[in-house]
């Protein structure tokens, strides 16, 4: 148990926590910080997310380092966790890549345009939990 | 409809999205990127959150510029929406101003003690939404 009632994650959970969220959230810190939710997979247990070209793709082309979070909160029972990847952003480019990476089936919710892939390779991976009180 | 099927949110949508949710994600661009969930009201508009001693509560005594987020997503539909909130945290030290932040009873979960309260005085609010394809 850490201070202040989180218990820190083990590098297993928050593996596992990774292999089924489904939706993560990209925080940009260029010269104005911005978060940005997106559809995830994972490749080689890298993220990877679908984006067109914008302020996602473009810290990618500049190799920023970036936080990718996924939680799950139960309002009813007081308890959730959280995971934080602090990785670099590269764009997909080589064509067998690209092909694993389409093969994740990721959904286009906001229209095709939205072409090209990114995968975070990360530096660390953290994470949280408030469980029920005993 | 803005480029690639996003819809920008009007600033009306924006504060209304903000006073019905609960939880949301600050995103702390210091050394390393940092994503953290927390349990939120509004004060006069702005954002408020409890917190302990650590990340959070640094960023709010440097003054640094964070990014605050909330979102809301509907897979079976592929709907969805997201606002952002770009300010600067501060730690709410007046009598009378603590009070009225205590009176928000946002929870504490992770136990008590999360005693300090932030405020984020925003600088810009902008919000984006994948509505259903006609």
């Amino acid at each position: 148990m850490s201070d202040y009632g989180l218990r820190v994650l083990d590098p297993d959970e928050c593996r596992a926590a990774l292999a089924t969220g489904t939706i993560g959230r990209v925080a940009l810190c260029g010269a104005v910080p911005m978060v940005l939710p997106v559809v995830y997979g994972l490749l080689d247990d890298d993220i990877v997310f679908r984006t067109a070209p914008g302020e996602k793709l473009i810290a990618a082309v500049l190799h920023q380092t970036v936080a990718f979070e996924i939680d799950d909160y139960d309002t009813r029972t007081s308890t959730g966790w959280s995971v934080n990847v602090v990785g670099t952003p590269e764009e997909i480019v080589h064509p067998v890549e690209l092909e694993r990476a389409r093969a994740l089936g990721l959904p286009c919710w906001a229209g095709d345009a939205r072409d090209r892939f990114v995968r975070i390779r990360a530096h660390d991976v953290t994470g949280r939990s408030i469980d029920e009180r005993a």
